[in-house]
Formats: C-alpha cells, sequence, structure tokens
C-alpha cells in the first residue's frame, strides 16, 4: 500500500503507538491501514467413493489439477464460500461435511480452510475456471499435476483418514512455494 | 475504499469480467483491489478446571470479559496468533489445543477461529489492552458481561464439551450485533 484508500494522500509505515507492527499510516488523515491475511475456503466433493477435481483454466499453475476453493467474500461463511466455489468451478451440488484441514500459507498471506463434502449427484462440470472437472479413485488422483501443496496436503490426510475410519482435523504450515 | 492504494487515483465499483461481485477498480492504473475477511485467532486458556479471562482496556466493549484474541497478521499461523494474543493480551504462556470453534461474524467481516489450551503455569496478568485477567470456574463465569457473542457461544461449547469429555469442532454463523 502506497497510497491511503480514504483520501488518497501517501501513506508511511510506522509502528503505531501501542502496537508491535508497522502499518500504512496516512500522512494527511491519520488512518492506520491494516493489512491481514485472505481467507480461501473448499472442499474435497466425494461421489461413491471418487473425489472430484477441477483443472485449472486460469493463472497460477493453469492446467493443474485442484480441489474446488476460493477466496472467501464479506458477508459469507466458510461454508457458504466452500458450496459456491464448488458450484463456480465443477458445476456440482454438495453437502458440506466435517473440518478436513486448516493451512497457513504464510508466504501467500492466505489461510486454506478444507471440508469433507458428499455430492448430491454424479452431475459436475467445467465452469469458466477450469477446463476439465472428473471424478478420482485414490489410486487415479494425478499427484504429481495437483496446483497447490494445501490441496496436496489436504487430499493426502484425506484418503489417510478415509483409509482408518476417521474424519480428523489437519493443521499445516506451508513457509515457502514447493520448488517445481 | 475511495482511491487507489496503489496509485492514489479514484477507484469506481465494477463487476470485472469474469466476476460476480464490485471490485474497486482504479480508473487510473486499472489494479483490482478485493477487500475480504480478517481472521481472529484465539484460546480458552485453562489452568486445573479454570478457564483464563481478560476485561477489556479498549474499545470496542471495554470493561467486558473475552478470551485471549486478536487478528492474524500476515507472515503468521493461526496457531502462532492465538499463542501471541495470549502472552500479550493477559501474559500467559499456553499450549494450543484442539480446534474449539470457527464463527464467521459476518456483519463485521471476521471470522474468529478459537482454540483450546492449557496454560503452562498459573502466571497471568493484564497486557496493555486488558484491566485484569482472572480465572474463573464454570459456575463464575461472568455470562452477562462476555465482550462478544463468538466468546459467549465458544465458552457455551467449551464447557459443554468439557462436562460431556469431548472436544468438537463448533461452526456458528453471526448475521448482525446482538441487542445489549
Amino acid at each position: 500500500m502506497k497510497f491511503c484508500p480514504d483520501c488518497g494522500q501517501p501513506v508511511k509505515y510506522l509502528v503505531p503507538e501501542g502496537d508491535q507492527l508497522p502499518r500504512a499510516v496516512c500522512v494527511a488523515c491519520g488512518t492506520v491501514h491494516y493489512e491481514n491475511p485472505r481467507v480461501v475456503a473448499g472442499c474435497v466433493p466425494e461421489w461413491r467413493g471418487q473425489v472430484l477435481l477441477c483443472r485449472r483454466a486460469i493463472e497460477p499453475r493453469r492446467g493443474y489439477w485442484t480441489a474446488p476453493a476460493g477466496f472467501l467474500e464479506i458477508g459469507e461463511s466458510i461454508h457458504a464460500a466452500a458450496l459456491r466455489e464448488t458450484a463456480e468451478e465443477a458445476l456440482a451440488e454438495v453437502t458440506i461435511g466435517s473440518l478436513l484441514s486448516v493451512v497457513n500459507v504464510l508466504h501467500a498471506a492466505q489461510v486454506h480452510i478444507m471440508f469433507r463434502a458428499r455430492m448430491l449427484s454424479d452431475r459436475h462440470g467445467p465452469g469458466v475456471e477450469s477446463l476439465e472437472t472428473m471424478l478420482f479413485t485414490e489410486q487415479q488422483v494425478p499427484w504429481e499435476e495437483i496446483a497447490f501443496e494445501s490441496v496436496h496436503f489436504s487430499l493426502e490426510r484425506y484418503f489417510t483418514d478415509r483409509r482408518a475410519g476417521a474424519e480428523h482435523q489437519h493443521f499445516h504450515d506451508i513457509v515457502q512455494p514447493r520448488p517445481r
């Protein structure tokens, strides 16, 4: 941030009184602007033992596979965001189940929250942000072509838990992008 | 947002191509600025059956009681934020335990993520944002003087689970502030 979103004048990074970190402070109106991580919400949709993945039509990671997920909007719950992203990216209807994972993607300033989900039918297809959608058995998952480390982590835990008949919550930190 | 944080020129709210919602788009440089909910992370610290609460020294809700919690910073995990807030607001050291609750505070554009926690000792005291800190048995909790509905919800579920010997995850949406 270089300019104040409220008044358009330059900001300076200063540690406000009583604070511990430098913040963008407007030199004109004095407003302190906090910058915080964003939430990504999504799910692993399942249909008769198979999981639904989307091949990305957009950058980053165009052409790679991911679970439906996207940025949480203002006024939206994380469950609603996971439902919406599944409808938008995979044209699929789901019931959101238990919490699967919370991954702190520190280098991207994002928190990825993933749920288990049940598809209501086998209907699915590519939304505008997807090239294709496909149901995969555990053995078929294209592990080397998963778009994001957080999704890779979540899918691994999903199957590990399913084999054990469990539904745990998994927490993970990603400090920097995995080398490709 | 009225002005572009990148170049200081006015923004207009428009629906960008391929998007569904109006976003702040700079009339000069064309940058699309997304506004998203913020994450608050905290915990319910326990010491020998009692929970640690803080009486707020700052607005909003000055003088009311809360569990230690605060905004997630860039580069910080939700566990680290809960630890840090507990150290800052209650001068207490804890081990973070299981996930207790995720509350979508829709009117405030916040997601509150609360954990169970164990205090490492009975040491605690007011940080700069607290007037006092105190350990409470379940019977002593000042339910009518809890600062935030999300904390009220989380504390209720905390004790319900503890009585049942369970550690569930609880999800809840708050649509508008509770009348006071």
